[in-house]
């Protein structure tokens, strides 16, 4: 029965901005409150599986709308002031894992599952010398004027890029991770406990000489967040989802084709032709690669929230492995 | 010596608005982070001298910027809608959380002393049958004019109650704190990692008839959310920092007189001749109360941060005991 030999499993999921907010709903907390719900229902359907998770969230669009709203109540009222950005990103680690963890307690608790399930805030680590800090390429926040633009840069040393013909934008750093400066409270609640951790890829800090650590206005990919946290944890699985059930190549092109099963030579290969998009597949076999690597033997799987049981059950969606 | 038979001592710390934000300072979360760390030197002295602890922060200014910005937002954009209280609340212990817990681990580091911090999301359940629904006192964000206040009410179902002649604003209710939902998180973590927990009271949540948890708009006070910690983990010591040394009667009067040492007997007396100020003094010594009388021999202690060390070996700020 699959049912007793995946028991105890360990794996690390990522969720996909799907899992967060549908296309087409308003962008209120209320709106992703139920499409959140709907994401535990899958979840929870995972843990009764018997697989032990940690859950790793994106926070793109809802970042995005805290540095916005920021910028406009600061013009209008001095005693608002902008928060730095690193700030920002333990605000969205707030506002979702908030939602996440009540959502999937509850549905646990329908499962008579009665799992905690806790969000803890995390710092990645990240290298002061990665060579994204030389190119930030990440957009965050309001268009501005090439004239604000260039005040800005004056003013706090913003790096600004003139973004498709709508305007200029601030644009940051996407490191690589380095390490969760929160692993030990992981590993300690993980046999017990549902941990959701580094959302939105976790909040950037750099380590000093001291070993202080300092936030830093940089976006680390999610993906690759999930990926360093199962390499520390050692898990089973590194489960990826994201919108559809197979990655592929030729997508959305008549030749399309959808796969099953692909060594890490072949993701290479395939990356190489320029079959997965930057910002979009690409990091995601882009980590699945690297779990996959690291530990020869264990799968990592890109598929989509109600195939994810199958998955890891070997009958669905994209699995990567080292040979 | 003290150190030693101090050692291993559990107290829950709750920290008040100063240990964020020193008065006069701009309302930044760079001159938060400064005070943030001055505090954090306390915090780590503390840890030094062994006691296990955790920590449970204010969020009053926080939270009401938060809320003030998005209304101003959502007003300009339709994009950038505001979020409902609970959220905020999430996003305010995200906020704080990760500066205390960045802070205190380098504090600690300093000192050769490598004691995990990690912040935990929390929900506080309250009874949705408490009184204090029926008549919200708390003000939270923007004045608003009579007109449309009344509109708020009509198309929110807002309370709204007329502030001091400076103009209408949302009133909500303060509930008292029953249990603290992830305090399995708490247990599992305390004996080795410091946990900032149940940030400004922690997230208010009513359990519905399933057992589900559901975020309500309401505040829970700090002090009473860090009593309830601590009568959960049984702690020695519920050490409420704030402004001043010792608590007062006569506060600011020309016979003013410090407090050293009172039972729940004459605190109560005091309280019932109205020394002590709401939503200041009075929930702290009704905090202390409440955990002096659940543990008779065990102390509560009210005292500023720079004394915390010497008012847990007996020697400053005023201690509350049964008798």
């Amino acid at each position: 029965m699959a049912e007793s030999t995946e028991r105890f499993k360990k794996v690390v999921i990522a969720l996909g901005g799907n899992a967060l907010q549908e296309s087409g709903t308003p962008p209120t907390a209320e709106a992703q409150l139920d499409v959140v719900k709907k994401t535990c229902e899958y979840l929870a359907d995972l843990s009764c599986k018997g697989y032990e998770m940690a859950i790793v969230h994106g926070n793109g669009p809802q970042i995005g709308r805290i540095v916005l709203g920021q910028e406009i109540a600061s013009k209008q009222d001095p005693e608002l002031p902008a928060m730095p950005f690193d700030v920002s990103g333990a605000m969205s680690q707030g506002y979702i894992g908030y939602q996440i963890q009540q959502s999937l307690r509850d549905a646990l608790r329908n499962r008579n599952r009665n799992v905690p399930v806790v969000t803890i805030l995390t710092q990645v680590i990240v290298s002061e010398d990665d060579k994204a800090f030389s190119n930030p390429t990440k957009p965050i926040g309001p268009f501005y004027t090439e004239e604000e633009a260039r005040g800005l840069t004056e003013e706090k040393g913003y790096t600004m890029k003139e973004d498709a013909g709508r305007g200029w934008r601030r644009v940051v750093a996407s490191p690589t991770p380095k390490r969760i400066a929160e692993i030990d409270s992981v590993k300690r609640l993980w046999d017990t406990t549902i941990v959701i951790i580094a959302g939105g890829g976790g909040i950037p800090v750099i380590e000093n000489m001291d070993g202080s650590l300092t936030g830093v206005a940089a976006v680390i990919d999610k993906d690759l967040a999930a990926e360093c946290l199962a390499e520390d944890m050692e898990t089973d699985y590194l489960l990826i989802l994201t919108e559809v059930d197979k990655v592929s190549i030729n997508y959305k092109k008549p030749n399309q084709r959808d796969l099953s099963r692909i060594t890490v030579a072949e993701a290479i290969k395939y990356m190489e032709e320029g079959h997965f998009a930057p910002g979009s597949m690409l990091p995601k076999v882009m980590a699945a690669i690297t779990f996959a690597r690291r530990f020869p033997g264990k799968k990592a799987i890109i598929t989509s929230l109600s195939k994810a049981v199958e998955a890891l059950e070997g009958r669905e969606g994209t699995v990567i492995t080292m040979a």
